[in-house]
């Protein structure tokens, strides 16, 4: 037996979310149809409002509801550093656990030639750009540590050798807490040639 | 640095899914907006129609777009028996792993005095007047093996006591593929004085 097509339709739909699979989609809908209509008609509401209203930042493509985000629209930030991200939850990620006080770029993705996502798609002709019609002096790449991410980042760091910047990348070790019994080869590899005198 | 208010209070909306916490509202939120927009719009407006137009079945009280639901509508099934549930979910368990044929009653809950639920907040009116004016002849009590669903069959039991019909529980005892040694000890005593020959 299945459920009625409404309800099927329902639970197919919840699988467009991340981390969902059939199990926990039936028992989303569920719990959303037994004990909280109202949360689940606020929560498709806010759905359709916030795809309707939100878009990107003309200056860094961060999401935001306005032409500039709260960030780029703010005039105590230091324009002269830029800080580029792959994606808008690392913005936050970073704002929360550091005292940067630069502006952003956020790429939207990385390279992956291989799935056509070229430059140009990862808006780095925005991004060229904005660079040269700026006195931004330092670039800190702060891409993922994956294989994508750091083909971005050496991509980039190439880009704007001639530009007289000062290009950086995050820098990769032992995470904060982590035992080097339990941590892989590559970060400690990474990590003992990136040692510095204390 | 928080979110912009349109894209927190989404994050906040999300909450009202069963195992759904901040970490995963925000992941899902940042997922739809950066690559499933249409899988987004098509979500919520599924949700929308789906609560405007899921009621329940009129006889089983089961989730149903219609006045009767599939099972209740269908006159291949048998009428002699009845199989209660607590939840719309159960149903379905049921339907997929037995070769059951009669009808079910969902109660949408269980008794719980302590929280205000009262018998005929589970719909216990309904279901009397349902087998005082059938031909039902066993009711099958499949509510959970919890305090409150073990509560709810033995309230039921005792309300029919009366009624000539024969009354019976599902069984518990070892899951299927389980070894004694994990299992815990109410359910091994339950097993042990449910034995039958063999």
């Amino acid at each position: 037996m299945s459920f009625s097509p409404l309800i099927s339709q329902l639970i197919d739909s919840f699988r467009c979310l991340p981390g969902v699979g059939p199990k926990s989609a039936q028992r989303m809908v569920f719990h959303l149809l037994e004990r909280d209509r109202d949360g689940a008609k606020l929560l498709a509401n806010k759905i359709l409002e916030t795809i309707e209203l939100v878009g990107n930042c003309s200056m860094c493509r961060t999401f935001s509801e306005n032409e500039h985000c709260s960030i780029c629209s703010n005039t105590k930030r230091d324009e002269m550093e830029l800080c580029i991200v792959e994606s808008p939850i690392d913005v936050v990620a970073i704002e929360n656990s550091t005292d940067y006080n630069g502006l952003y770029f956020v790429l939207l993705g990385h390279l992956s030639p291989l799935d056509g996502i070229m430059p140009n798609d990862i808006g780095l002709d925005i991004l060229n750009e904005r660079i040269t019609n700026s006195n931004i002096n330092e670039i800190i790449l702060a891409t993922n540590s994956t294989v994508e991410g750091e083909a971005t980042a050496h991509y980039i760091s190439e880009m704007f050798t001639d530009n007289n910047l000062k290009i950086t990348r995050i820098a990769h070790g032992v995470p904060v807490g982590g035992e080097l019994e339990f941590v892989d080869g590559g970060t400690i590899s990474h990590a003992f040639y990136g040692r510095r005198e204390i």
